[in-house]
């Protein structure tokens, strides 16, 4: 029997609490899909809040379609891993095409037709040039901040996560939203680099610096 | 050293990837937290999609709130054990005023003071009277009835499951919101009483659909 | 169908194997209720058999019943995450209440009625001031020890189990057992901080000896 | 550098919270040496009060001792698996002298030279004729009951889990303390039984009981 | 600092005890590729023992070569989830090919150019039409076999795994090593067949087996 | 019912999947005897194309039959802790004669008459004399030399793996196969210190190295 509907696509969900980011390299601590997209769902939410104070204008819809649907794709070919993403902007085009077949070969399938057009606006890549893609972008980028500083911080000494670390930060600090870099740099930055850890953060942090002035 | 600000915040997040819910109950599958949150936001979406086409004014950034905030309390007291929950009146009260007076600590300690009224605001219990307050009940208990599903379809016998199976169904069927109970009712829950299961999930349904004309 | 009975309570003992000790904090390993309650017993047997030769009366039957009941209560409530507990005097009163409430509870529901006061006396605070009272507090908190001993050892730098190995290290030379904080302090102690660490605990329990002279 | 004493046996009580009993089967639940201890603690002491109430004497110290302490020695070799101790008298009673003989070694070169003598008795084989030897059997079996039992309620096909099962309650059934099994057949095992299960264990316990009459 | 020769490929096996099959799909069991491929060399030199006692001649260091290596490619792309797999075939080859070009990538830049066209000969596709390949081709699916028979024997409802159990069984019919496939057929899923399930297995069987007579 | 034949010893196979080496020692990553088995069959392939280079010749067949099965007795008596192993001659051959027998009663009862002789000799100790005797023991040290090698650089503190560590490279380098040890010493090791690591593995390295001059 085949299901064709809505059931499949919650049930779908679930799978990406069962599909752990950067597979085959060695965590202190696993993250799934679901939980990453709901901590990008809530940094995003609080820079959005940064963002409007300073006169920007937020659509909070599409924010929230963003954030939570980032990833949904990675339920069809998983987390790639890294070194694969990296390899060549040809194989990553390879990638990202066989993604988004996979994803209008499901809509088509599973979604009734009458939705259909409200899942391929939803499900398309977020990281566009508005405000909220600037944003999504932000708030992808700083988990990877995140995973990889709790894992230096625990004294993981694999240099795919000192890389992810720098790689991370400094995309951070190059984002279009000024005032959210000017508040990570400024607020959580320097409380993060003041915590005890067991490989030396704050010397990382500070070459990367270095290179980015304010 | 004491960190307050928005990185104890942002920390605070990965703390909820480590709360599994229903503590103490035997599952063939662990669910956390942050997870959980993040289908209950994918729901919400999806119903509030409905509702809109129905007629309903959706506040997206009211919806949006609610679902990533609405469980960010048990980061202080974990996922209190059911029977706990249902215990008496009396101790649900008591329970629900010492995790407000943690948030409250929490936010007073944490959060930078010109911040402090939208934390107030956005982590205040969100289950309200307003259509995105049933909206967050409605998907809150799809996660529940999700949940126990998964557990009996695979040959979970616990009697905890069923009862959270029939609950939360119960409780869905009653929630002030016809057009998406009615395409739960109709399209999602005939599809998923269709799956094969290891316990008479199909039976269990019946018995409550039977209480609950449509 | 709803048990009743003895059946019900060695159920609810295989409960306590999936409660999981601080909840939500990062640690290298976990520890459940159950097979810290055996570690509480072995220390205090150790201890109660250093008290009788020097002299003390050991009620053995107390000291089998308090170590093995003293978490018991966490099958309802679980191990609420350590902030709760230190919050304050009155949240902690609060929960405590919970906990009485849904022991009685159990007691009455589930045990014959026969055999009901018995339990009540066995399940009852076992921290009072006899000897057995005051060895349970000390296994009790050797195994803080003992937890956060291992966390710090193997690198993790949360301020969370720095706090907890110093609260335990400091209360555990005030209990009121001169004999085993002797030992403890002179033979325990000593070899502890000799080993090889990633977090310098020798100094840690250094800044705490200092405080308690012999 | 090497640790002797009392600080190193408190550290070996650890390493059971990591073995693993039956390794090799596959099972739903994973149960360690620790929790397991524990779990025996708890029965012993219910029937022991149910002996002491019919009339029996029961040295509480002594049942203390035995069931913290039965299977310290698996710290050494480990929980070896079931076929192997099912092998052969001759190959079983190999390993009893390898598990006496690092327990000797352990005890010669760990405890300080005045306790020895204490630990000595206090880890020998507990399995003796008394009444707290004979609950100690009671209390060990039952747990193997409960640990099948599980097993075979959530549909764990496994043929190693069906013999458990017989062979424990075969055993419970003929264990010399007529309070305890009168009691564990008539109030437990008949709740047991009426739980729903997947594979049909009233079945199983049916013709273990017919050649049982009580 | 950038590794380059043979510890970075000893490490790189490691990797692959963290790469788990069928990512994204609940299992009871989950499999890592390296102990996947060390059962597939296992079922390899059993079935190349009867092929060679029936007057085949095998080449033993190709096989081993086959089978030990058959997956380490998925060190770099990870297990692609199955309906990737069977999506197209425009995106089978695309993916062939990125995976292809990864193993190129790593060859060239860590191993030393002396030993890189043993490596380049050894990484290639193994399943070619040799009688060695086609043992692989046996082996490989026959693990296929064995997993989803696991999954179904317990209870894992999921049709991804029906489907996995009737595909793997229909093409291992269909292999082109006649004794084998006898072997197998007679021996082995008799065997099978025969174990109590709580999916019915048998039944499954049977319809395939009808399709292809012996 | 009882299963004998070779279905059998192929779901033995899996059982190795969940025998843990050095249980009941705390680990960051834990190694199942499957994945190790497939890792060293793939040290030993690399090494034996050394020594064939070096102009030895290699039963491939042998080497192939000895690596993959080298540690398929443990599927009876598990990954007996190092601490027995080492306890005395006597001791570690007592279990040497416990796991030969059960291996025996294994082939006897489980594998078709006709096939036992093959196996009788593929499962007897591969550690000869032979070349591929101590291509065997060179990979299986390689694999311990590996794993405490990893716990190490990530902060594992336990005297356990600076013991394992110290002995395994001891080993490796008196092993009597010139050209392997020759590369290993030369080109892995210097790759291997060269990393950073938290407990200082280059200074025990050296410590080995200057009793072993090359």
């Amino acid at each position: 029997m085949i299901f064709i509907g809505i059931h499949t696509f919650f049930t779908s969900l679930n799978d990406l609490e069962r599909i752990i980011r950067c597979p085959g390299r060695f965590k202190f601590e696993e993250h799934n899909v679901a939980a990453h997209s709901w901590k990008v769902s809530q940094y995003a939410m609080f820079f959005a809040t940064l963002e409007e104070r300073a006169g920007n204008k937020i659509n909070w819809k599409s924010l929230y379609e963003k954030t939570i649907n980032h990833d949904f794709a990675e339920v069809f070919i998983g987390d790639i891993k890294t070194p694969v993403k990296h390899a060549s902007v040809e194989l990553k085009q390879m990638l990202a095409h066989v993604e988004e077949k996979m994803m209008e070969k499901f809509i088509i399938e599973e979604i009734p037709e009458d939705l259909q057009h409200i899942f391929f606006e939803r499900m398309k890549e977020g990281k566009d040039g508005t405000t909220e893609g600037r944003l999504l972008e932000f708030a992808d980028k700083l988990d990877q901040f995140y995973e990889s500083f709790a894992e230096l911080k625990r004294g993981n000494t694999d240099t795919e996560f000192v890389y992810m670390y720098q790689t991370a930060l400094s995309k951070l600090l190059l984002i279009d939203l000024p005032t959210s870099v000017h508040y990570f740099r400024n607020e959580i930055l320097a409380d993060a680099v003041a915590e005890k850890t067991v490989i030396d953060i704050a010397e990382l942090t500070e070459n990367i610096l270095q290179q980015h002035t304010d």
